[in-house]
């Protein structure tokens, strides 16, 4: 894995070629938020990745040629976001089976089998990851059965690769679309945590809402919660926002309900991690407490998120278990310790917002509204 | 200045004596809290003083034996907390003019009054630093004015000081105990921010109210927001609480709403900065969300102060200035960038609770409820 630093790499994706110097970022035009990995070439080609453990303080790009660097980079969080670590896993089993293709089908199998259970350790929970794994394996063995050969079939596991690249990357497209029309030239919306194109195969989903409304030409300023303890609103949001060329002020979690009490919040459009039948939404801790103040201050409250989000064998959020993560993530998040020996912590990673305060989904079949024990089934029938 | 662990340290406050071993914690009994600092010793003394900046890595106690470390304790936030500077303040005049006491008294006054000039400059925004300065300064005067000796002078101010220290912890005694009778055993306390003993010169408002509770042998559970961004909640607040033997579990201010839903808090008590005639008060930015929530959820919000703190000169909230913080603070506040360059920074250091969400204020006078107009007024005649 060679690492070097956007400003002098050429061949990442456009909207990171260059630093935007910090004072130019308010009048600068719309671009392309940068983009979590791409493939660069054809199937003797490589991953190019962005470090996320090392933003905002540098943007260094990861040049990644075999499977156990993917498998690396996912569990150290280089890359994360599931739709984002999906795409990651498909083009590692690209790298594994291609790294055998000359060496007859035995040994490609062998190579192939390897790859994806190093892949499948990589991060346990990440439903994504699983799905992408499995949609490369069953397309491998049936190419296989079809008595093609080894390189043919890395050629194609890399096309199958990029179609869940793309398919990630229109999902965005299509919640971006329908959310930004949710949104008027000069209004001002919170979010919380990354639900962004550094979570994604594309824009993101809450903040492709912004992106695409941005892209039509309105005047879009954003409020970005830090979101403790991990930062990914300050070191994640921020960052792809700045380089997008869109105002965004960062602000402590605790902060949010004054603004919203100030009026200065449109609206509120965040992502989520599970929804429930019934539309109770799980998504990082934090988000419960703002849709609570959005509703007494009468703020809309979005939840942007694709389908595949929805958990209909849920009935309601009451069945979302929560997971609580390590304490040093609150005592010693940033390196030093912030807190005394002998405390206990409280650390919840999500909560769960209750269906009657979310204003609307925003999904890739279009926005779903109230009352949603019925909208949301009758949506999701499309998929 | 001269440092020492408090481990090692003999002379300094009976609760500072040992560290106890984190796993000892829930079974300990009741001790006093640490105190922010103290005189040791007759006029020929010094300051022992906790130097806050180290907590809670590490509980280094200052020596202090000069008005200029005095100042400058001061200004580094060693200590910090508006009664605990002006007890720091008055001990500092007192250093500054037994300095000069063996020199005759024109030597006697120009080294009190630089003493006093130094003190002033080291935190310009401070209250009670002026306050403690001004009645050390009018004491000396009429005392001079009265013929006494230098000697004689440098020796009264200590008491001065003293008194201001011992009326402190006075008025943190009965704060302490009007709260306690609102909690019962066995009842879960959330607080924010620290208004402890290290905030004061005694045993602090907020905590002042459950380090009372657990004296009378009530079972007391503490959440403590870990407040940003400057991590009072984290970094003294749970030291304090440790450090006494009480139970205190540490959450991330964005989770403590999901803590209130669940119904494991019976009580919200905080501090505040200044509290206006109709009862609005302004308090670290995160408590008007908590009240919000308190306020859902059905929990008592208390907010403990000593009379001080109400300013009848002030109609409402709206003519409280909130000041807004450095961007530092939150894009770099444990010396790591955790946010972009160009990213601009919401932070308020105070909100305003209204007082329609205050359940009532826990100060020396006792408890006072609504009607706020008529009650506060009525309670603030006995001062």
């Amino acid at each position: 894995m060679t690492t070097r630093t956007a400003a002098r790499k050429k061949s990442i994706a456009k909207s990171a070629k260059s630093a935007e110097p910090a004072g130019s970022v308010k009048s600068a035009p719309f671009q392309a938020p940068a983009r979590a990995l791409e493939w660069v070439g054809e199937v003797d080609g490589w991953v190019e990745m962005i470090d996320q453990t090392r933003l905002p303080a540098s943007c260094e790009i990861l040049q990644i040629r075999t499977a156990e660097e993917i498998a690396e980079a996912i569990r150290r969080l280089s890359v994360r976001g599931a739709p984002a670590i999906g795409v990651a896993a498909a083009y590692g089993v690209v790298l594994g089976a291609r790294s055998a293709a000359g060496n007859g089908l035995g040994s490609f199998q062998r190579a192939l089998k390897e790859a994806i259970e190093k892949l499948a350790a990589s991060r346990p929970t990440a439903v994504n990851l699983f799905w992408a794994l499995k949609r490369m394996e069953e397309k491998a063995k049936s190419w296989i059965a079809e008595g093609r050969e080894a390189r043919e079939v890395a050629s194609l596991l890399l096309e199958e690769a990029r179609a869940i690249h793309r398919e990630d990357a229109a999902l965005c497209e299509a919640i971006g679309r329908h959310g930004a029309a949710l949104l008027r030239d000069g209004e001002t919306v919170l979010t919380h945590c990354n639900a962004g194109a550094l979570a994604t195969g594309g824009l993101g989903t809450a903040l492709a809402v912004i992106y695409r409304a941005v892209q039509d030409g309105k005047k879009i300023r954003v409020y970005a919660d830090e979101t403790r303890p991990l930062l990914q609103g300050a070191r994640l949001t921020a960052w792809e926002l700045v380089r997008a060329g869109i105002e965004v002020t960062l602000l402590c979690d605790s902060a949010a309900p004054v603004l919203l009490r100030a009026g200065r919040v449109d609206a509120v459009v965040v992502g989520a991690d599970r929804i429930a039948r019934n539309g109770d939404a799980a998504n990082k801790i934090g988000t419960y407490g703002l849709a609570v103040h959005a509703r007494g201050q009468g703020v809309p409250f979005y939840i942007a998120a694709p389908s595949t989000t929805f958990d209909l064998s849920i009935a309601s959020g009451r069945q979302i278990p929560i997971e609580e993560r390590r304490p040093e993530e609150v005592t010693a998040g940033f390196g030093l310790a912030t807190a005394p020996e002998g405390v206990r912590v409280y650390n919840p990673a999500f909560d769960v917002t209750p269906a009657a305060l979310i204003t609307a989904f925003i999904t890739e079949h279009g926005v779903i509204r109230p009352p949603y024990r019925r909208s949301i089934a009758a949506a999701l029938k499309r998929r």
